[in-house]
């Protein structure tokens, strides 16, 4: 069994040490044997090393830190417009400017950024995915100049941890593999998978400090709230119709 | 670096040695280490192994014979039904029936897929991406009973190979990484980005037996033909409201 994937946390904190740039290119270059739809390679990577650019995706993704004080911000992107170009350019009729070619183009690139964050986090490095990156998918495509028939799936910050977090929980793997069918869940299975989690110290404490009765409230209230969601929603149906995905 | 991520290649003919299926779900144990948004774990397996299931399952892949032939097969779906039965039993009130939820839970789900085949070959087994997943959604719902707020993302068909097939071609690495910005491609860069692939000799043969002029045309007019592409996005955005993520 890999270590590095038993061993997995998020890293937040990097060390001063550099990152080369090479280092994460030939990496990116083994993560795209992943598999891939019709092997048509559906993604591009945007690479930042500069300040400047951290200065401008930084409040794109709400502050965190991780975006300035990473050595590297890896941006992957769906990208049919690659593809599209070549087909118009051999008088062929490409039809990729719809909702399944933007299913399949989203596919490929988070099989190649789990395969990357797999593969450096083998080698050592820490990675941290901002799940930002859909909430301001506008600002980042204005930001990289991104075409249409791309879009910003995934941001991942890389660097050499300075930092050794505890793991986070997870759910016990029965919670959600299923035999033959869908077993869905009554009220007693919730209360079995959701009971550990509901009986951590932090997550304890993060419902005190917030009035909360329960754990699944600072959810939906505080973290991922339904005007938020919908809100976003709406906004990231726009995009796609901008990136004519829609 | 990951010898089994640098050798992979797709496994389509399996040996007739059985895979315990509790060895599988210790992978996905493993795997469920991946990054996963606010550790909300947005996915569901459904494991098949009975012929019975194998059966439906394949017309619906379109008679792919790594359905009937790999000792398991995978069915990763997306999954906000879990979570909100949750805040639903907790008298928090969930806001996941929208398409922000949608994307996000796809990509915890394809994440999971990836780091899955990642420790299923690294321990030697073979597996086989079915892209078909996303084509007859609605079939693979009705078949596996997943109920609203679940959708089924990639199917994975899982073995012991058989064969070692050629390693599939990938574009070089610079033809999909972008530094700063998205550098987008002009005539010249597509011709050299493409110019290995349109080489190959099996490549030239699809073209010969198809009788097109070149390697884009056997896609765009054979293989992901707009009109397929366009009909089939119409059925999807149907799935989606069906699941309540529109």
């Amino acid at each position: 069994m890999i270590e590095s994937i038993i061993n997995r946390r998020t890293i937040r904190k990097y060390s001063d040490c550099s990152v080369s740039k090479e280092f994460v290119i030939s990496l990116l270059e083994v993560a795209s044997r992943a598999a891939t739809m019709g092997n048509m390679q559906l993604y591009s990577v945007v690479v930042t090393q500069s300040d400047e650019m951290k200065e401008v995706l930084s409040p794109i993704h709400f502050n965190q830190p991780m975006v300035k004080t990473a050595p590297l911000v890896l941006t992957f992107c769906a990208d049919f417009n690659r593809f599209t170009k070549w087909c118009e350019e051999r008088n062929a009729n490409p039809g990729y400017d719809n909702f399944l070619s933007f299913i399949n183009a989203v596919s490929d690139t988070l099989l190649l950024v789990q395969n990357f964050c797999t593969l450096a986090e083998d080698e050592g490095l820490g990675t941290c995915y901002l799940g930002t990156t859909v909430y301001n998918a506008m600002q980042i495509i204005d930001a990289l100049k991104l075409p249409k028939l791309t879009f910003p799936v995934a941001t991942i910050t890389v660097g050499y941890p300075l930092e050794v977090p505890p793991q986070s929980d997870r759910l016990s793997v029965s919670s959600f593999v299923h035999d033959e069918f869908y077993n869905d869940y009554d009220s007693n299975a919730i209360n079995t998978i959701y009971k550990i989690k509901e009986s951590l110290e932090e997550n304890q404490h993060f419902v005190r400090i917030n009035n909360k009765e329960n754990l699944a409230q600072v959810f939906t209230d505080l973290r991922y709230t339904k005007e938020a969601n919908e809100e976003i929603s709406d906004v990231l149906l726009d995009v796609l119709k901008r990136q004519h995905f829609l």
